[in-house]
């Protein structure tokens, strides 16, 4: 039975959202732990109860409350303290090997915002769904125009050997955006690096489209601990592409591209064949390009909102460029 | 002091998040009555305490309960007769001259759906806010491609004997979608009747691209009692148009047309000049052409989320076509 396209939505969309059923939202969120700072009125993630006990917490700079189910680094500012705190915490913590997810340590950080656009700390990348903080990312489709009007999209095939996701469909591009990368820069590097694209003409040529946001539980496909969360902001590109230009796999994280026509793409979506995250980006793609319309798709109000959730933490709100 | 585009993003959507400040939402909706029905689990609409004293309420058909804040109506199915309860209601409270959004009375229904993409019922669409439903609405913009690269839009200004929002900014065309209307067949219509453009011509060329979709609690400009509560959602439309083409007010809702560089949008835009729902679209459409990027916007990510509230109610989920 292929998943409908609010199916592909809400599995990347799938924490519940809170007026959906509050008081189903209201017990889920009791079996997370907010993480705080000490001056900041808002939670910057929600960490699931179960790590808890995993976690090698310094009593020097983090305060548990199993009363308020909170988590509070109180290390002092500025963000390069905190982050050495945070990082500190992981190494011991995966000096334990009590969790699988801090064995895939990639030696990256992530920004953590806070209310007014500040990096409030940073964290290793590997450890962000951990405490279930926003993360950020960009994703690009490069597509043709079809002689005959339609559009036909390149999609990578996911090398067999990728530790997530292995040999699933993707976007053309994507990637994480480590701290101190604007969206820009971030596309233009992962179109160099994974499709073999040039600089120059990605940036002359590339046009930014939105985001995306959901708030997504990982699974045992996402690879560590099941349960953890992950709140994310996918940046959007598109650029079009003439019939010889081809994008080639530029490292070993693609195992091929191809190009699709639109309604093979929706097929391919609707046997789950992308990656959840890459799925809802081309979800995006055809409702923005007419392919998915209110006559031809019965979700199409609830699909369009839930592509773009409005995340409970503070979100990037600095100019990144 | 020009407004920020998250200002206007705010006007628009300005009813309370339930994540925002969750004790303050609670409050605010026990300011509310809840429009339900006996066999539908969730409220169709929000009604204000203050409204209720001023509807003349039959008991034969309606059950208030002011411990539990709800108005239902108890009136049974089929849609047609609930639809006629409801009118039957209005009419009484029309001529007792209570409320004065009544006195814009349109002899047009607005349908409303439940859970299950179902109609419940029809509202006189001039009532629609009194009841807190969600109404929906189609919005196209057209554009040209200006020969260096840049978009310049066709925008609107309401004609000055307009009852609400009289000589403000518009989009190309825009109405709400009666009852049994296609989104396709409202933009068609709409582009017709407002824009002159020819029916053949929009159907061929016109691009779905999504909507947006906000809860605004009316203010004083939109007439009628303030405090009101409108959720709507706006399907989107752009479509290109040659140097040569041009729309021309077709009826004597518009003033005047005039092609606008999106630099003179943005400006008039931050200067409050626009329509409020019709700001939201143009500022979608900024979004979705790379004009308005995450480097050039520091509230990029909180005005996309924005810009597509997931409601609370159920929404139109059967294909309209």
């Amino acid at each position: 039975m292929p998943k409908t396209i609010l199916d592909i939505v809400k599995e990347c969309d799938n924490f519940i959202h809170p007026t959906e059923d509050p008081i189903k939202y209201t017990q889920t969120l009791q079996t997370y732990y907010a993480f705080r700072l000490p001056d900041c009125p808002t939670p910057l993630g929600y960490i699931p109860a179960s790590i808890i006990p995993q976690v090698i917490w310094s009593p020097e700079w983090w305060c548990i409350n199993h009363a308020s189910r909170t988590v509070t680094l109180t290390a002092p500012g500025p963000a390069p303290a905190r982050t050495q705190r945070l990082a500190q915490t992981l190494h011991d913590t995966r000096a334990a090997r009590s969790l699988a997810l801090l064995s895939g340590w990639r030696n990256e950080t992530f920004p953590v915002y806070g209310p007014r656009g500040d990096v409030l700390l940073e964290i290793e990348r590997a450890a962000s769904a951990l405490f279930g903080v926003v993360t950020y990312g960009v994703q690009l489709l490069c597509y043709v125009r079809c002689q005959d009007g339609g559009l036909a999209l390149w999609i990578a095939r996911r090398a067999a050997a990728k530790q997530t996701y292995a040999g699933m469909l993707d976007c053309t591009a994507a990637g994480g955006l480590a701290a101190r990368m604007a969206p820009m820069e971030g596309v233009v590097r992962e179109a160099g690096e994974e499709a073999s694209l040039a600089a120059e003409t990605v940036r002359a040529r590339v046009r930014a489209t939105g985001c995306v946001s959901y708030f997504h539980v990982r699974g045992a496909d996402a690879g560590g601990e099941t349960g953890l969360l992950q709140p994310e902001v996918e940046y959007t590109y598109e650029m079009e592409l003439g019939e010889e230009e081809e994008p080639r796999p530029g490292d070993d994280e693609v195992a091929e591209f191809r190009l699709w026509g639109v309604e093979e793409v929706v097929a391919a979506l609707r046997r789950g064949e992308f990656k959840p995250n890459s799925a809802v980006v081309v979800v995006d793609f055809l409702v923005r390009h007419g392919v998915v319309t209110p006559e031809n798709e019965r979700d199409y109000v609830e699909i369009v909102a839930r592509l773009h959730r409005r995340l409970e933490f503070p979100v990037c709100t600095a100019p990144m460029g």
